[in-house]
C-alpha cells in the first residue's frame, strides 16, 4: 500500500509538537553547526516532517548497504521500490499516485538521499525528475496514466536518453534518429546510441530523445523495453567507473526500435523538452550535493575530535583543521539557502533556468572543493573506504561533470550576464 | 526637518505601483544579472522603497564626490548630515528620531552606501552600529536622550574606541584604564590609547572601552570631546592609508580624561558590550561588501562589453572573462541571501553571534576575491582610478581585516563547530 | 644476469648521438610542451639515457598491467624483479649490486614509474629508499651484504614499519616496543602494530622501528619473516582502498617477535633514523608526482584535441581548457626544476631536510590540484577508468597524505622560517 | 666616470673570499628561508658579487626614497643616473659603455630593484630592455653609437611606445601610422597615440612602433624629443594611478612628428620587433616580481615574530600564519629556479619565447597571490603604507596586467601546447 510522505507528515503534525518541531519557536537560536544559518526556520512543518522521514530512512536503510554496493558496482534495485513506498519518487507531481509536495520538500528528500550517496540520489533523480518529470510535463494523459503510477511505486524503472558518445555538452548535434518504420504502420523506427545513461540496464521505460527525420527536430519517445523485438534494443552496463559506483549506468543502443506514434511526446520540439527535464534534475542536484558535503563535514568533525596527535590533543584543536571545517560549513549553509530560494521561486513559477544553472554549478563546485579539503583531515586513513569521505569525493566529481559540466554552466551564466555567447 | 526613509517609503507605497514594485508580481522572472537569485522577492514593499531611496541618494550624491575624497584622504563630514536627513543613521533604532526600520532594510541601505565606497559605509557603520547602537543597547535613558537624536541627524558624530596599538584581535588584553579621578569627585580618569578608530578626529562623542581599575573589568564610557580639559584628549588623524581613504581614521590618546560617572554604561561588563556592538556592525559589513562587489560586477561587465580586442570582438565574448563574471555574480547572489537570512533571524531574536561571524567572514572574503579577479578584466587600464575597481579592491582588503580578521572568524567558527578553541 | 641501467646507458652513449642526445646541441629550442623549461639541458648524457630506458620499460611493460591491477587491488610482485633487472632498485647505492647512479638519475626513474602509476612507484620507493636506503645508511656491513644484493634484484622484498594506527603525523609517540627476549638469549622480543605499510604482506625483510625498552629510544630492527616463529608476525593486507590500489598495503602485527641483536641498526637512535629514510623517499615522491601530472597533461591534451563539440571544434580550442593545460604544464615544469635542484644539492651533501619537505609538499600539492582540474576536461567521460586520469587523481591524493601530510610539511617549513614551532 | 658592476665585481672576487662568497663551499647547507632551495649555488662568483652590489644600492639608496615617491606619484629621475653609474642599465649589452653581464646577473639586479619597488624596476626595465634592448637588437650602428652610451649612463632617458588606447592585448591592430612627410624630404610623418608608456614624460628618445603606410607593416622609429617641432609631440603624465606610483607613466601623442628615414629600424618588420623587446622585459619581470615577493615574506615574517596576541605569543606561532609563510616562501624559491633556468638558456640561445611567457605569467601570478595572503598577517595594520606590503600588493597587480596580461599568456601557452589558437 502506498504510504506517502505527506500522509506520514500529516500524522506527525497532528501529534503534540516534537522536539524538532518546537525547536524553532524559541529564541535565541544557539549556533548549530548542522544548520549554521538557521535554514530550518524557512521550512513548513510539513517540510520538516518530510525531511525527518527521509533522513531516517536513508540513515537506517540505505547507509548500511552503500559500502558493498560501491565496492562492487552493484545497485540494489529494491531501493527504488522502498523510495516509492515512502513517496519519494516524482514527489512534486500532483496526482497519479505521487505525493505532490513542494519543491523545497523534494529538495530536502534529495539532500537526505545524497547525504548517503550521490549514486543513490542519481538513481532517484533519473526516475523522478528526468523520466517521470518528462512524462508529467510533456506526456499525453494516456502516457501519464500508463506509466506514472507504477513509476511512483518504483515498480517501473525509467531512464532518460539524451547524451550520445560524441555529443556531451552539445546535445543539439545528436545523431539518433526516428524514421517512419519501414514495415510497421503507425510506428517510428529509432536508431542511435546513448551513453552514460543512469538506470538504462534496468529500465523498462526509456525516455529517448531523437531527431524526427521528416522535420530534423528533436522529439521525445517513450521506448518500452518489453515491447522491443529482440536485437533492436541493447542496454549494456558500463563498469569500472571511478565514481557513482552505487548507481547503475549503461548505454542505450537502438537498431530500428519500433515505437508507436502515440509513444511520442506530442507538443514539444527541439531542446526545450530535454532541457526542461534537466532543469528539474539540476535543481535536485543543488540540494543533494550539499547533503553529501554536510555528511563530509559531520564525518570530518567527528574524526578530528577523536583523532589525537602530538601530546594527546585532538586534531580538532589545530587551526588548519578548524579552517577547513569553517570553510566547508559556510559553503554548505550558503548552498542550502540558495537552493531553498530557487525552490520557492520554482513553486511560484518564477525560477529562471539560469538560476538553476547557478545553484547547480556552485553547489556542485563548492561541495567538491570542500569535500576534498575535508578529506585531508583524515590523513593517511582517508585511503580506507570505511571513512566514506573518499567515496563522496569521487562521487561529487562526477556530479560536477554531468547535467552540465561546471564550465558549461559558467558559459550559460556568462551569456545571461553579458548577452554574448562564448561557446565558440 | 527630518525626512525619514520610512516616510518617503510610505509615500511610494501609496502611489500606483512603480515598475520596480510591480516586477515581482508577474511570473516567470527572466534572469536578472543584478539580482540573479531573485532576492528582491524576499523584501517587503517598504524595504524595496527604502532600498531605492538609498540607491538614488548614493549614486546621485555620494558617487560624484568619492574620487576626490579617496585621492586626498578627505572625508566630507556633510555626508553624515545628509544621511541623517534621509534616516540612514541608527536606522533600526525605535524612537529618538530614528527610523525604526527592519534589519533587512538597514542592510539594504548599507549595501547601497558601500556600492559607492567602503569608506563611506565605514563612517556610517561607526556612527550607526557602533556608537548609536552601543548607546541604545547599553546606555541609560538620559544618555540616549542626550545623544541619539543629534546623532541620528548626523549633527553629533560618534566613534568607537576598542582596538589598541598592541591589541587587535585580542581586545581582552587592553591596557586603557579608568581610575577614580584624583581631583574631580564623581568622575573617572581615563588613560590609554586606541588606534585605527574611524571618525575619531571628528567625533564629539567617543564611546571608549577601558578597564575599570577597581574591578579589572572592561566598561564602556561616553567621552564628550567638548568637555575634555585641554591636553587630556588627542585624536590625531592617521594618513597615508592604502585603503578606506574616503573615511577618516585616527587615534584616541587619553591622558587622564575626566569622565562623569553617569557617562559610564551602567549594566554591561567585560567583552559582551563591545562584542555586541561589533556584531551589529559586522552584520552591516556582510551586506555592504556585497554592494561593493556588485558594483565591481557592473563595472567589469560594462567594460567587457565596450572593450574590443582581436577582430573587434568585445572581450565579454572571451570564456575567461565570462567565467570571472559568472563566479562573481554567483558569490554576490549567495551573499545577499545569507545576509538577508541573518537579518530576518536578527529581528526575530534568533541570530547567533557565530552566524554573523560566518556572513561577515564569507561575504568579505568572497567580495575581495572576486573584486580582484574582476579587476583583471580591465587589463592595464585597471591602474587608473577612474575605473573605480582598484579602489574597491583596496577597500575590500581592509574590510577583511577589521572587525575580526578573516582568520579570527575562522577560529570563532571552528570553536563553535568543534567545541575546542584554537586561539593558542 | 644483472643488466644495470648504467650499463645500458653506457652503450647508448657509445653509439653515434641519437636524436634525443643531439637535440640540445642546437639552438634555439622550440617550445616543447613535454619539457617546457628545457630541463633536459640539465641532465648528463647518462642521465638522459637512463631516463629513456626507464620510460621505455614503464610504458611498454608496466602500463598494460595497471588497469587490471588497480581494479582488483592486485599487485604483480614480478614488477619488482623486472625493476631489479634494469637496475632501478636502490639505484643510488654504490656497490652491493646496485647501479650507483646520481640522485637526478634516480629521480628520473621514479618519474617514469609514477607516470604510469603512483602505486607502482610506492612499491619501488619502499623497496629502494626506505628499506634498502635504511640498511645502506644505518646497517652493519653484514646486514648490507646479507640483504642488499637480493633486494637490488627484487628477489627479496622489503618494507618499512614506522606508522602506527594511533600515531600518523607524530611517530615519536609510537607504542611498538623491543624488550629483551624472555627465553632466547641474544634476542629482542618485538611487539606492536604498524599500519598502512606498503609491501608488508609480501615482504621478507621488514625494517621496523620500535622503542628499546631499556632506553626508551627508537631503534631500527630488521625482521626476517622466514625466521619468525608461527603466530608472532602477521601482515594482513588492507583492502578496499580508494587510491594506490595497484600497490599492496598491509599491517604489521608483532606479538613477541624474536629478533637477534645483530639485526638491530647499531648506531642510530631516535627519529633521526626513520626521518633520514623518509627524506630519501620524499625526495623521490617530488619527482614521481610530477611524472603522474605530466601523464595527466598528455592525456588531457590528447583528449582535448580529439574531442569535438559545438560545430566540430576540438575542445582544445576553448579558452577554459587552454588555461587548465597552461597551468598544469607550468606547475610540472617548475616542479621538475625544483626536484632537479635538490637532487644536485643532495649529491653534493648540501640538501637540507626542509628543502625536501618543500619539494615533497609542493609537488604533491600541485600535481594533485592540477590533475583534478585536468580531469574536468574529460567531462562525463572522466568517470571511466580507461582514461586513466581518475586513477592518477585518486593516487595523488594519497601521496599528499603520506610521508608527511601536506599541512605537516607546512608546519615543518613554518618552523624553519620562523624558528617557532606550531604543532601545538 | 663609469664604474661598471663587473668592475666592482672583479674587485670583490680578487679579495679574499667574503662570507657570502665562501658560504656555498661548505656542506651541508642549513635551511635558509631567504634562499630555500639553495639557488645561490647556481650563480657564479661574479654574479653573486653583482647581486650584492645591487642589493646594497637598492636597500641603502632607493628604499629611503620610495614611500614619498609612491605617495606623491613622484619619480626621481636621478635614480636612472645612479643606476647608470653602477652599470645596471642595458647590463647585458656588450660594448657601448654597457656592462655586458650574463642574463642571470641582469636578473639578479632586477630582483634587487623590485625588492624595493616594482615601479623603480619598471623605469629600469623600460630603459634597459625595451629602449636600449630594441636599439641594440634592431638599430643601425649609427643609432647604437648615438644613443646607447648616454642611455647606459642614464643621461638619456628612453621609452617604448607600443600600446594604444584601444589596443592593449592586440597590438597588431595599432592605428599609429608613418607616412612620407608632406614637406620634409627624407622624413616620415608620424601620427597616433600611445598610452600607459612608462617614462614617456621624461624621455628624450622614444622608440615608437607605427605602421608604415606604404606597406601596412609595423616598423620601429626613434623619435627624439628635442628635434620635434612644437605641437607635434606631447607626452602628458597620467596621474592617480593605483599602483606603480613610484614610476612615471604617460601618453605619447604624435601629430605629424617628422622623423628622419635613418631613425627607422632598417631590418625588422611586423610584431617581431616589439615582441622581441617585450620578451626581454618580461624575462626581467619574472626575476623582479620574485624580489618583491621575497620582500613581502621578509616583512611578514618580521611582523609575525614581533606582533604578540593572546597570552603574549608571537603570531608567528599560529598555524594559519605559518602556512602563509610556507606557501609564499615555496613559490618564491620555485620562481627563482625557473627564472634562472630561462636565463641560462637565454645566454645559450635556447630560450623559446613561450618559456618567457611561462615564467612571466607564473611569477607575476604567484608573487601577487602570495603577497596578498601575506598582507593578511598584518591585520588592520596593513592599511598603513609604512608596512610597505600594501604597496607591493598594488604594484604586483599591475605587473600581472602589463607586458601581457596573465590570461593572454595562458592563451599563448595554450596555443603552444595544443597547436590551436583560442584568441577568438
Amino acid at each position: 500500500m502506498f504510504r506517502s510522505v505527506t500522509a506520514r507528515a500529516a500524522r506527525r503534525v497532528a501529534q503534540p509538537p516534537s522536539v524538532a518541531a518546537r525547536r524553532h519557536l524559541h529564541a535565541p537560536l544557539a549556533f548549530d553547526w548542522k544548520d549554521p544559518l538557521g535554514a530550518s526556520n524557512l521550512y513548513t512543518e510539513e517540510e520538516l516532517a518530510i525531511a525527518e522521514t527521509a533522513e531516517d530512512y536513508c540513515q537506517e536503510r540505505m547507509l548500511p548497504r552503500v559500502l558493498e554496493a560501491y565496492r562492487n558496482e552493484n545497485y540494489d534495485q529494491k531501493i527504488l521500490e522502498e523510495m516509492g513506498e515512502l513517496g519519494f519518487l516524482g514527489a512534486t507531481i500532483k496526482g497519479y499516485g505521487c505525493a505532490g509536495v513542494s519543491s523545497v520538500a523534494s529538495g530536502l528528500i534529495t539532500r537526505a538521499v545524497e547525504r548517503v550517496d550521490s549514486g543513490y540520489r542519481s538513481g532517484m533523480s533519473v526516475q523522478s525528475s528526468l523520466a517521470m518529470g518528462g512524462i508529467e510535463e510533456f506526456g499525453t494523459e494516456e502516457q501519464k496514466e500508463k506509466f506514472l503510477p507504477g513509476m511512483a511505486k518504483g515498480k517501473i524503472v525509467g531512464c532518460f536518453g539524451l547524451t550520445e558518445p560524441n555529443h556531451g555538452s552539445d546535445p543539439g548535434s545528436m545523431e539518433s534518429v526516428a524514421k517512419p518504420h519501414p514495415t510497421k504502420k503507425g510506428y517510428y523506427s529509432l536508431s542511435g546510441s546513448k551513453t552514460w545513461i543512469t538506470n538504462s540496464p534496468i529500465a523498462e521505460v526509456l525516455l529517448v530523445w531523437a531527431k524526427l527525420q521528416e522535420t530534423g527536430k528533436i522529439r521525445g519517445f517513450l521506448v518500452e523495453r518489453s515491447k522491443c523485438p529482440p536485437g533492436t534494443l541493447e542496454t549494456p552496463k558500463l563498469d569500472n567507473k571511478n565514481g557513482l559506483r552505487a548507481s547503475i549506468t549503461g548505454m542505450i543502443q537502438m537498431d530500428e526500435v519500433p515505437v508507436a506514434h502515440e509513444m511520442m511526446f506530442p507538443h514539444v520540439e527541439g531542446l526545450r523538452g530535454p532541457f526542461s527535464c534537466l532543469n528539474s534534475a539540476r535543481y535536485g542536484i543543488a540540494w543533494g550535493t550539499i547533503g553529501a558535503l554536510e555528511d563530509c563535514v559531520a564525518r570530518a568533525r567527528e574524526y578530528a575530535l577523536e583523532r589525537k596527535q602530538f601530546k594527546g590533543n585532538p586534531i580538532a584543536k589545530y587551526q588548519l583543521v578548524q579552517k577547513k571545517l569553517a570553510d566547508a560549513t559556510t559553503d554548505a549553509a550558503y548552498g542550502i539557502l540558495a537552493a531553498h530560494q530557487v525552490g520557492r521561486l520554482k513553486d511560484e513559477g518564477k525560477a529562471a533556468p539560469e538560476m538553476i544553472s547557478m545553484i547547480k554549478r556552485q553547489n556542485c563546485d563548492r561541495a567538491l572543493v570542500n569535500a576534498r579539503i575535508l578529506q585531508e583531515i583524515f590523513g593517511g586513513n582517508a585511503v580506507s573506504d570505511e571513512y566514506h569521505i573518499g567515496r563522496h569525493v569521487a562521487n561529487l566529481f562526477v556530479t560536477q561533470t554531468y547535467e552540465g559540466q561546471s564550465d558549461i554552466h559558467s558559459l550559460i551564466l556568462g551569456r545571461a550576464i553579458t548577452g554574448v555567447q562564448a561557446f565558440v
